[in-house]
C-alpha cells in the first residue's frame, strides 16, 4: 500500500513459522502471485534497448553508405552514446503519443542531435525495424532460457543420481502399475527438456536472422549493405526476401510460443506429478515450506502452488500459440496491423515463463522424499503380477499370453492376502493344465521392489545397475548443449562490442 | 517521454493534414496503439472496488449476526466509509507482500480501525471472496458492454436506414453473386449484434449471482445470512451449494469470453468487409480519415488499421477463451491457484475488447461511400444471370435446372459483351430446344440493379421496399433489450444505494 | 476381423472375469475404443434425413406459391415419399460425384419424379440449404442431448441423496481442507450440470430459426412464404435478414460447441475427481468392474479409461471451438467455402460427446463407496482446525484473525500427535496473552466430521441437515428443465406430423 | 448413390463447360468435398502396416533373445509373412471387440500360427507398441510430406523465374505500397516454404527414434536389445529412458502438429493472397478452370473453393493443435488413455493436409496472369512517393524525414491529377523552404514501374536484376534437403529390406 500510511505489519497475514521468510521464500510468492499485484510495461517500451541497436546499426551502415557525412556522424553517435547511457539507465519512458518505441527514439534522437536525425530512417520502414528488433528481443531470450534449461535440467540429473535407488510405484492411468524409481522419473523428465533443448537450438538458428533493410518488404533505393547490418548485430545471416522478412515477423513468435507451449506441457507433467506424491494420501514427497503457501483460513494447510500456477501458466501458454497462429490465419503476403499483436502476445508469454525453470529447480533440489512410504507403497498392489508371468513364461517356456490369464487369475484368488506367492500361483496353474510349478525359492525374487528392479534387463528401464550408463549419456548432451549456447552467446556479444566501438570511433569525429 | 526533458514535437512524426487531431483522432490512435505504448495494471488492483463492496457486505452481514458489537461495527464502517473515500479518489496501490487485493484491504481496514479488523475474515475465505469480486467485476462490465453494444446497433441502423437503396454486388466465394445494398449488409451485422445482445443478458443473469458465505467451498458455523449478503451486492440470487460456488469461478470467466469471442468473430467480418470495400480495387467507401493511419515512410498511405486491429483482437480473444478452458480441463472440485489466471486472462480480455463499439460505431457513422463506383460494380458482371434463369423458369414454367444450364452457357457466350442480352438468351434457349422466348421489353428490367432487386420477393432480401419492416422489427428488439438493461443497471445502483446508507447508518454507531 | 476367416476367441484377450461381459461392458468398451475401432461416416451422408425435411418443406411452399402444378406436385410428393422410405432403411449412400447431400437427393429426385424435380432448387441455394440442415440436425442433437444431461442430473441427485451423511475431506489444492460429504460433492456437480442445461435451452431457442428462403444470402424473386417454410420444419421463427441467415452458418456451430465445451470441462472435472478418489492410495470410490479395464501385460490393473477419455475428449472439443472461431475470424459477410469445415467439426464434436452422459450416469449409479476409509481419511489432517479458530473467536469475541494465528501455531505444535486437544489449544492461547480457555467438553465437537459438519450454519453447505432442502431445490429446477425440453419435442414431432400429411395429401393428386 | 439404381447424370448438375471433366479436375473437386463425401477409417486400421512391422521387429528381437525356438520362429515368421500379404491387399478389417490393432493383430497371428502367437507379447507392453506404430506412421508421413513439399517449391520458383519482372503493386495494411513483382511474391512464398522444409527436416531426426522395450514404462525382464529393435525398424536411436518413451507418445503427435501448423499459416496466406487477385476487382490472376468451382444458382459464378477450403483446413489444424498441447496439460508422467485421442487428432490432420501441396502446386503452375492490368495497376496509387522521397533524401542530401513531409503535401495537392510530377513537387519544397529542386529528366525514373524496381539497390528486394541470385540461392537449398530426404528414405527402406530377408531366413526354419 502506497498510500503514504506506514502499516506494522511486515509478513503475510497468515504467517507463523519462520520458513516463510527470505530469499527464495520472496521469490516463490512473487511468482505465485504474478499479476495480481504487478503490473505489467508498455511492450514498445520492453524493446528500448533492441530498437536502439537497430538504430545503432542503421547509422553504421548508413555511415557506410555515406548517407551521413563524417560531422554528422559524429552528431548522430553522440546521440546514440547519451540514448545508450539514458536507457540502460532506465530515465527513459515512452510517450504514446509516439504510438511506438521507433517514433519515440527517432524523436529523441532529434532532441539530441537536431535535425540531422531526419536521416536515420532513410531505407527503413518500422515495418522491417519492429522485425528487426522482435529477432533480437526474442533471440536473446530464447539463449537465456536455454542456459536457464541447462541449469534445472543439471538439477535433476543430480537428484536423478542420488535417488537412483529409491523405489516406488510407478503409474499407468493413475493406477499403480509397477515397481520404478524417483530417480528414473527424474531422469524422464530431464530427457525431455533435452529434447526441449534441441528444439531451442534449432528454433535460435531459424530466427537469428536478419531482416533489416527490407523496409516496408520491397528494399529501398538507398544503397545499405544488408549483410553488414547483419553483422553489427550478431544474426547469423539474413531473411533475404524483402517481402519474406516482413511477413514473417508473425512466424518468428508463433515459432518460439510453440516452442515454449511444448516445454510448458512437459513442466505442467511435472508439476501435476509433484501436486499428486505430495497429497496427503501419498506423502512421498514434501515439499520444503519455503515452495509451499498457507490459508488464509486452514491454518493447517500447505499447498503446492507454484505447481498449480505453472499449470495455470501452461494453460496460458496453450492459448497464446492459439492467438498466433489464429493471427497469421489468411493474413496475405506484407505487413498488417494485426501481427502487432503478435508482439504483445510473445511479450506477455515470456513473462509467464521466463522464472519456471529456476523454480522447479529450487522444488527438486529441496523436496525431501519419504522413501520408507514410497517402498511401503509399492507392496500390496499386486506390482509384482506380470514379473510372476514374465518369469514363469520364460522359465517355462510357455507363451506369455497364456501365464498372464493364469496370473490374472491368481491375483483375483489373492485379493485378500494382498500379494501372490507360490502356492496360489501353483495352484491356479494346475487349474489351468499348466504343468510347469513354481520353485518356493526363486518365489524371493518377487518379494522385494529391489529385487524386481534388478530383474528389468533392457536399455533405460529402472533397474538401479543400469542408472549410470543413462545418466551419463545425459550429462554429456547436456554439456554438448551448453558449450553450443555459450558459443552463441560469445557470437552476440562480440558484434555488440565491435558495433559500440564503430560508434564510440565516429562519434569522436 | 516522461525523460523530463521537454521535445518541441507535438503530433505523429508523419502527420502532415489537419485532419489527424482532435478527440476522435486521439481515441483512434489510442485504440490502435494499445498495450505498445500503455502499461497494464495489477489484477487485484482492478478488483479494489470490488473487494470493498464485497467487504461493506460482510461487515453488514456480521453486525446482522451479532459478531460485531455496536461498538466495533461504528468503528469498521467508518474505516470502510474512509477507504471508499480513498479507493474512489485512486489513493490507494496494493502492497505486493500481501499477495493479493484482499489481504491488502484486511491491513488497511487494521490500519484504520485497529484489531477489530481481525473480525472481518469470520466466515469467509479468499475463495469466495476473489469468487465474488469477479463476479461484480465481470457482471458491471457485460452490462456497461450491453449499453456499448446496443448504442453500435443504432448507428447500424440509422446507416442502413440510410443506405437501404444504395445497390452494390453482394458477394459469396468473395466473388460478385447478386446485386444487394449496403443498408442490407448494415442490417445484418445489426441483426448478428442482437443475437450478441441476447446471449448476453442471459449471461448477464447466470453470473449475477452471489458465493459469498461459501468460504473455502464448505460453508461456514458462523451464523451468516447468504440471501442478505446477496441482496446487499444487488445478486439476483445465491450459487447455492458452496462447493460448487467456489468451482465455479472460472466458469464465470469462460462462459463471458466465449460470449465475447463469438461477438468479435462477428465485428472481425465487418472489420473484413470494412477492409475489402476501402482497397484501392474497391474504393466503396472511404474511411474517414480521423479512423486511418498513416506510414512512416510511404506519404501517400491511409491504412484502415482500426479494422485490422479489430481482426488482431479477435485472435488474442479466440485464444484467451482456449486458455480459460485449458485451465478448467482437468481440474478437480473445489478450489485450486490454476483458476487464479482466469482472473488475468478476463481482465486482459475486456482491456482488448471493451473499446470496439465505440470504434465501430464511429467508423460507421462517418465513413462515407462511393456509391457511383458502387452501382457501377454491379455491371459487367453478370449478376443478373440468376434472375434471367428465374424469371424464364417462373414465366415458361419449365424446371428452374434446365434452365439454369441454358443460362450457363448463354453466359460463356456473352463474356466478351460483359452481359446478357435477350437475343443472346433466345438463341441459346433455341439450341437447347426450349421454346420459350424473352420478350426484349420484358428484358429491361434485368438492366438496372434497382429492376434486379424490385424483383426480389422474400421477406429479409435486399429490396428496398421491404427494408422498412425489416428495420423496424430490428429497432423495436433493440429497445426491447435496452429497456431490460437499464432495469438490471437500476437494481445494482438500487443495492449499493441501500448498502451505502446502512454503513452509513452504522458509522455513526 | 473381418477377413471372412472364422477365429475363435470370443472376449478380450486380457479377460479373465464374468463382469468383463454384458451389455453395459460392451457399450463401455465402445465408448472408450471410439473411433480406434469405428470408421466415421461421410458428413453429408449424416444429414439425409435433414436434407429430406428441407426438400420437402421447399415442395410444400412451391406448391402453395403455385410453381408446381396440381400433377406435378402429385409426382414429386410420391418421389419424397418413397425417397423417405429409403432414407429410412438406410438405402442411400452419397455419390461423391455430386459433391454434397443437396446435389444428390435433386437428382435422386429426378431418377424417381422425372424432369419436374427441376423445379425444386426454384428460389433456393445450397447456402440456406446447407444452412437449414444444419440448425435442423444441430437442434435435434441439442434437444436429444439436453434429455440425457437431466437423466444423468436425476442420477446424480438421487446418489447425493443416499450419500448425504457420507463424510469426507473436502479438498483445495489438492489438499485436504475440511469435512464435506460425497452427496455434496454429487450435488454440486448437479448444479453445474443444471447450468449447463439452462445454457443449452437458451441455445435451443437462438439456433430453432429457420434460414431457408435466403437462397444465396439475397433472397430470391420466386414467391416463397418464409414464415410457411419456418414452420412446415417447426422452427420457432425466421433469421429475417438473408445476408445474415447465410452468414451465421458457423455461428450455430460455434455457439454449440461453446456450449458443449464448458459442459465438457465440467465432465472432465468430475472424471477428476473419480480418477483420484479410485487410486490406490484413496480407494474411497470404487469404480465397478464393468466400467474399468485391464492391461494388456499386468493381469492386476484396473484402470479408469473412460473417465481418461472423457478428459482426452475434452481436449478435442476445446481445440473443436478454437477451429470454429478461428474459421470466422476475419470471413467477410456471405457465404465462403471455409465454413463447410464447421459441420465436419460440429459433427465430430457430436460424435465424441454424445455418450457421455448415459456412461457417466451408469458410473455413477454403480460405483460402490469404501465409506470407512473416507471418514478415517477425515481424522489427522487437522481439518478441524479452522473450526477452533472460528469456535473461539465466537465464544471469546476475539478478532478471528487474532486466533487463526494461534491455532496455526497449536497445529504446529501438535503435528507428531496428530490432531488438536484443548490443552495444546489452551496453552497455545495461554502464550500468546489470550485470557480465553476452551472446556474440554466443549472440544467434543471437533473430534468427529459429523460434529464438524453439523456445525456448518449457512446455507448451501454440506452440513447434512441442510442437504434435503438443496436437493428439493435441485429436482424441481430439473423437473422445470425437462418440461420445457419435452414442449420443444412435441412442437417439432407435430410439425413433422403435419408436413407430412400434406405431402401425403398431395401425392394423391 | 449406391443404392442400386442407375441414374443417367454423370457430371455436376451445374456443369456446363467441357473444363470440368479431367484427372486434374477430380482430384480438386475430391480435396474440395473432402469429409462431405468421403467417410473416415477407424483410426487403428490406418495402423495396420505399422503394428505389423512393430511385430516383425519384436518376433526377431524375440528370436534372437532365444524366447522363440527354432521351429517357433519359422511358425510365426510365416504366419507375419501371410499377414503382410494379406494387409498388402488390404484384407484385413478391425474386429470392434478386440479394441485396438494390436490385439486384433496378436489374434491373427494366432489364428494363422497358434498358441506360439502367445509368445509375441513378451516384454512388451500395448504403451511401447503404439507409441512405436505412431512414430513409425508419422515418421513415414512427415517424410513424404517433404518430398510434396519440395515438388511445390520448384513449381514456385520456376514460376518465380517467368514471373520475375511481372510488375505489380505490393500491398501492407491491405493497402497498395509500393511496386513489386509476382515473382517476388512467389520467391517469398517460397522462401517461407523452405523454411517449413528446414523444420520439418529437424523434426523428423527428433520423431524417428525407437520406445519399443520401454514395455509399459518400466523396461522389461525378458532380454531384449532394444538397438537391435530399433535398428531393424530404421529408426536413428533409442528414446532411451522407458517412462520418457511412454509418456513422449503425445509429444510425437503435438511436435507435428505445431510443424503442420506454422506452415498451414503459410499456406492460407498464398490461399488469401490467390483469392483476393482473383476477385473481379483485381483480375490479376486467373485461376485455370480445372481449379475453380461452379454455382448451383448462379451459373456465371468462378469460385476459388480450393483457397477457401485451405483456409478451413488451417483453422482445423490450428484447433487439432490446441487439442494435443490441452491433452497433455497436467498429465502425470506415465501412460494415460487421454492420449489416445492424439493419435485421431494426428491421422485427421494428415487427412485434411497431405493434399494441399500438390493442389497448390497445380494452381500456381496454371493460373494466368493479367500483366496488363497488374502493370497498370501500379499507376494512380502514388506509389512512387517514398521513391520521391528517397531520391530528393539522397540527392539533396536532405534529412529523410522532411522530406517525406513535404512529399506527403505534395501528395495531398496532387490527388486529383493522380500522379506526382515535378512541378508539384518543386512547388511543395519551395512552400516548405526546401532550396533542392528536383529535374524534371530524373523524374522520369518515377514514371515507370520498372524504373521504379531498378532503382532498389538492396540484397532480396523486388529489382528484377537481383532475382537470379536469389533465385539461386533458393534452387540450392531445395536442392541440399532433397538430398536429405532421399538419404532417409533410402535407410528406412533399406531397413525394412533387411528385416524382410531375415524373416524370410527364419520362415524357412
Amino acid at each position: 500500500m502506497s498510500n503514504g500510511r506506514e502499516t506494522k505489519v511486515s509478513a503475510p497475514v497468515w504467517s507463523h513459522s519462520p520458513e516463510e521468510t527470505g530469499e527464495i521464500r520472496e521469490r516463490l510468492v512473487a511468482f505465485c502471485a504474478g499479476r495480481d499485484v504487478e503490473p505489467l510495461p508498455a511492450c514498445d517500451e520492453a524493446l528500448l534497448h533492441e530498437d536502439l541497436a537497430t538504430n545503432e546499426a542503421s547509422t553504421l551502415a548508413l555511415c557506410a553508405a555515406g548517407v551521413f557525412s563524417r560531422k554528422e556522424a559524429a552528431e548522430i553517435c553522440s546521440a546514440l552514446q547519451h540514448l545508450r547511457r539514458e536507457i540502460e539507465q532506465g530515465y527513459i519512458r515512452l510517450d504514446p503519443r509516439y504510438e511506438d518505441v521507433h517514433i519515440n527514439i527517432e524523436e529523441l534522437l532529434r532532441a539530441y542531435a537536431g535535425e540531422v536525425a531526419g536521416k536515420i530512417h532513410s531505407g527503413r520502414s518500422r515495418n522491417d525495424q519492429v522485425a528487426c528488433d522482435i529477432r533480437l528481443w526474442q533471440r536473446d531470450r530464447v539463449l537465456a532460457h536455454l542456459g536457464n534449461l541447462i541449469e534445472t535440467i543439471r538439477a535433476f540429473i543430480q537428484r536423478a543420481e542420488a535417488e537412483k535407488a529409491t523405489v516406488m510405484p510407478g503409474f499407468s492411468h493413475h493406477q499403480r502399475a509397477f515397481v520404478t524409481t524417483f530417480g528414473h522419473l527424474l531422469a524422464a523428465h530431464a530427457e525431455a527438456w533435452l529434447r526441449d533443448v534441441e528444439r531451442g537450438l534449432a528454433l535460435f538458428s531459424r530466427i537469428n536472422r536478419c531482416p533489416l533493410g527490407a523496409a516496408a518488404g520491397f528494399g529501398t533505393s538507398w544503397p545499405i549493405d544488408r549483410d553488414q547490418l547483419a553483422s553489427f548485430l550478431g544474426f547469423e545471416g539474413l531473411i533475404e526476401n524483402s517481402l519474406d522478412a516482413v511477413s514473417s515477423r508473425l512466424e518468428v513468435e508463433a515459432d518460439v510460443a510453440g516452442w515454449i507451449a511444448l516445454w510448458m506441457t512437459h513442466c505442467s507433467a511435472l508439476a501435476q506429478d509433484l501436486i499428486l506424491f505430495s497429497m496427503e494420501e501419498f506423502r512421498w514427497v514434501c515439499l520444503s515450506p519455503e515452495t509451499t503457501t498457507g490459508s488464509s483460513i486452514m491454518p493447517q494447510k500447505r499447498n503446492p502452488d507454484f505447481a498449480e500456477v505453472i499449470k495455470g501458466k501452461t494453460a496460458l501458454a496453450h492459448g497464446a500459440l492459439a492467438s498466433l497462429l489464429s493471427l497469421g490465419k489468411g493474413q496475405p503476403s506484407g505487413y498488417h496491423r494485426d501481427s502487432q499483436y503478435s508482439k504483445q502476445i510473445g511479450q506477455d508469454l515470456w513473462g509467464e515463463a521466463f522464472q519456471i525453470p529456476e523454480i522447479l529447480r529450487i522444488v527438486i533440489e529441496t523436496a525431501e522424499l519419504d522413501r520408507e512410504r514410497m517402498r511401503a507403497a509399492t507392496r500390496g498392489g499386486f506390482l509384482e503380477a506380470a514379473e510372476w508371468a514374465d518369469y514363469i513364461a520364460r522359465e517355462a517356456k510357455i507363451p506369455f499370453r497364456e501365464v498372464y490369464t493364469a496370473i490374472g487369475q491368481a491375483v483375483d484368488r489373492a485379493r485378500k492376502k494382498g500379494r501372490l506367492d507360490a502356492r496360489t500361483v501353483n495352484a491356479t496353474l494346475k487349474e489351468r493344465g499348466i504343468s510347469y510349478r513354481v520353485d518356493e525359492k526363486a518365489a524371493a525374487r518377487f518379494e522385494s521392489p529391489e529385487g524386481l528392479l534388478a530383474a528389468r534387463a533392457t536399455k533405460g528401464s529402472p533397474n538401479p545397475s543400469l542408472a549410470e550408463a543413462h545418466l551419463t549419456r545425459l550429462r554429456s548432451e547436456v554439456e554438448k548443449h551448453a558449450k553450443a549456447i555459450r558459443a552463441a552467446e560469445r557470437k552476440i556479444s562480440a558484434a555488440e562490442k565491435s558495433r559500440l566501438a564503430e560508434i564510440a570511433r565516429l562519434a569522436k569525429g
